[in-house]
């Protein structure tokens, strides 16, 4: 079977707590990486380069969305955000299945430029959940909590278009659905082109 | 989630070992039952109604195919095979994955008319392999191991029309590479349209 990674998209509703679940997972296993996007912002303190972000300047940038290297890219508050192409394949080319969170708009981008990626939607097992683990973080003002649950409302309209939605009601359990998912994704044909081509290929003596 | 079972079709080529998988699935979980066919022909020494076969008329038969009652059904030698939808259903409602051992073409027509079957094929690791399994069985003749060869090379076309390609190298491998499928495929969203719905409707409160 092909040793390649698969690029693992991870979306899910804020409070559902994809967070967690990928630093447990990277935590559990070794065979997964996170996607470092590249950024014209400037570092903020704390923040190092090629470990938040690729920092580069805006002409930089530029340069890369010129050559075709971004997976997605997008401009927020004059500062454009993106995913290298280049760090992603060499992760995946090292049998790396890397992990990149990201909303459903760019999710569904990525599915376009680069349909073996696996689509992962994490919610938790109900909007009254959802409502209390948002209120429960204790941090937000009620008026953020409540563009949170609208945007919630939403985005729930494009859950179908993920290849699989898990339910992360208790964190492990959701960590190992993740993980057997990602395996058992390596068996889908669209990921086995060289396996089949090779039986094919073999086959043909007996015809 | 979702409580119903899946129907599983699982296909391969003669010679992968997929009876023997289907038969240490059953032993190994419960929640696996076989899909028994429906056919016109006389039941054989030793065959047992609803165990081997259900044994009807061919005008029982033919009325069940008036009333649509079959996932799909073909003619060979004068006998009517079929797999009856009543008792697939039943089975999938009491929370049963239903197996259903298949050749390629029924495989496909079973995929049109019910969508959320999951298709699996088993294949040995390479061509060599399954040579060497069908010559190593010693109950075959050369022009028989050469007939079911050459009938793996046509079908090997129809490979990457399944869901999943499961390679059958070592048997418990195997077996828990189609029940972790199968679990799996549980959290696809053609199998959680229920909580789908339910959580779209919950979550309209927020709008």
């Amino acid at each position: 079977m092909d040793k390649k990674g698969i690029l693992l998209v991870i979306s899910g509703f804020s409070g559902a707590g994809k967070g967690t679940v990928v630093n447990r997972l990277m935590e559990k296993y070794d065979e997964y990486a996170l996607s470092i996007s590249m950024t014209s912002r400037s570092p903020r303190p704390g923040e190092q380069d090629g470990v938040n972000y690729f920092f580069v300047s805006r002409e930089k940038f530029e340069k890369t969305i010129a050559e075709n290297g971004f997976l997605e890219y997008a401009e927020y508050c004059g500062n454009y955000y993106g995913t290298p192409k280049e760090f992603v394949n060499k992760q995946l080319e090292a049998g790396k299945n890397v992990i990149l969170e990201i909303e459903i708009q760019g999710a569904t981008n990525i599915k376009k430029v680069f349909p073996e990626s696996l689509l992962i939607f994490i919610t938790p097992p109900s909007a009254e959940e959802l409502e209390k683990r948002l209120k429960g973080r204790g941090t937000e003002t009620d008026e953020v909590i409540a563009k949170r649950l609208r945007r919630a409302y939403e985005e729930s309209d494009g859950m179908d278009t993920y290849d699989y939605i898990i339910v992360n009601d208790d964190l492990e359990t959701c960590v190992e659905d993740v993980h057997s998912t990602t395996m058992v994704a390596r068996n889908q044909p669209l990921r086995l082109h060289g396996f089949i081509e090779n039986m094919k290929t073999q086959l043909e003596m007996f015809k």
